[in-house]
């Protein structure tokens, strides 16, 4: 029993066990709560606790809320006839970050993946595409990650809406904001060459 | 209200104030938190308020335990005649997990430092120069860190024990177990060639 008590052995266990964390930077945080004796680690303690009972999926979307519905699906003031499907609540988090997209959001939880026997039923693009019918939706914004997974699921969304007037849009691939052209891989650098624009 | 609901949103704020992570690497703990339903969050939660409220400071040595003193001061079995004298509660772990010390520790819980005001008062070094005379401790080893204030503060204790018969010891220094020296210092190079040994 190096670790001061049973209890802080579990607690590092189980912090490390969380992404991005190890056995060394879990010890490096309990012992920070534990000198930190301000209430910070009874507050996370409570902070947990109330999310872990209280969140849940937004039935219309899929984000994460503590609602039956999302702040972002029952806010009257976003665009209605705009949906933007995403792959996972950390990107549409990131997409609201950036503050751009005032439409509404549709997570997928994932991608279509052959090796992983993931299907359209498993991430529910059949209910997607009912929604997209059903509220009217005119532009469908595919912000899926540029990955060969994710852009199969791009491809397989888009033509499950060819037959319709849906719109259909993927995000514009290029050189990132700050991006040297010398560290870019050839794949971008191509990508943005071929979609060149006129300044 | 982008991340969810207003808990989550604090949740992230708290785990990012953590050593080691940011406003990222938090959203990225409380989201796996959230879509692993399986208990880990209130197990975490649970563990995080029972050692927020057992744990504290063993009364011998300054380690962190759940008792008024700590597994390694109550243990029979270890050494009585040598005290290994620690910066930090997480130097005393990382000792214990090399398992080369059997004796007792002392946490300082710090260094001496001019420029942060802290004295040996404030580090409690003349109470273990009490503790080494009345426990009659034989061998004081200063496992303090190889920086300026590490060895200033080994520097104090090793004078304060110079009329004593204790014997003071100090971590040999050179170069680490598969090190490389292309790689290392000047000041560890120097350091280990000065302490050359027959082999």
């Amino acid at each position: 029993m190096t670790e001061g008590s049973d209890d802080i052995q579990a607690l590092i266990a189980l912090m490390a066990r969380l992404p991005g964390l190890g056995p060394r930077s879990a010890r490096r945080i309990v012992l920070s709560l534990i000198r930190k004796r301000a209430g910070q680690m009874t507050q996370l303690a409570q902070l947990l606790d109330s999310v872990a009972t209280s969140s849940r999926e937004c039935l219309t979307c899929g984000n994460i809320t503590d609602r039956d519905e999302c702040a972002i699906c029952t806010d009257p003031a976003r665009a209605n006839g705009e949906i933007c499907v995403v792959q996972d609540v950390a990107d549409l988090w990131a997409l609201e970050r950036g503050n751009a997209f005032r439409g509404r959001y549709h997570v997928l939880g994932g991608t279509l993946s052959a090796l992983d026997e993931i299907g359209p039923d498993d991430l529910g693009i059949p209910a997607l595409i009912d929604r997209i019918h059903r509220d009217g939706i005119s532009e469908v914004i595919l912000a899926l990650n540029a990955t060969v997974d994710g852009q199969t699921t791009a491809h397989y969304i888009a033509d499950a809406l060819a037959d319709s007037k849906v719109s259909v849009t993927g995000l514009a691939q290029g050189v990132p904001i700050g991006g040297e052209l010398d560290y870019l891989d050839d794949g971008t650098i191509s990508a943005a060459l071929r979609a060149r624009r006129r300044i």
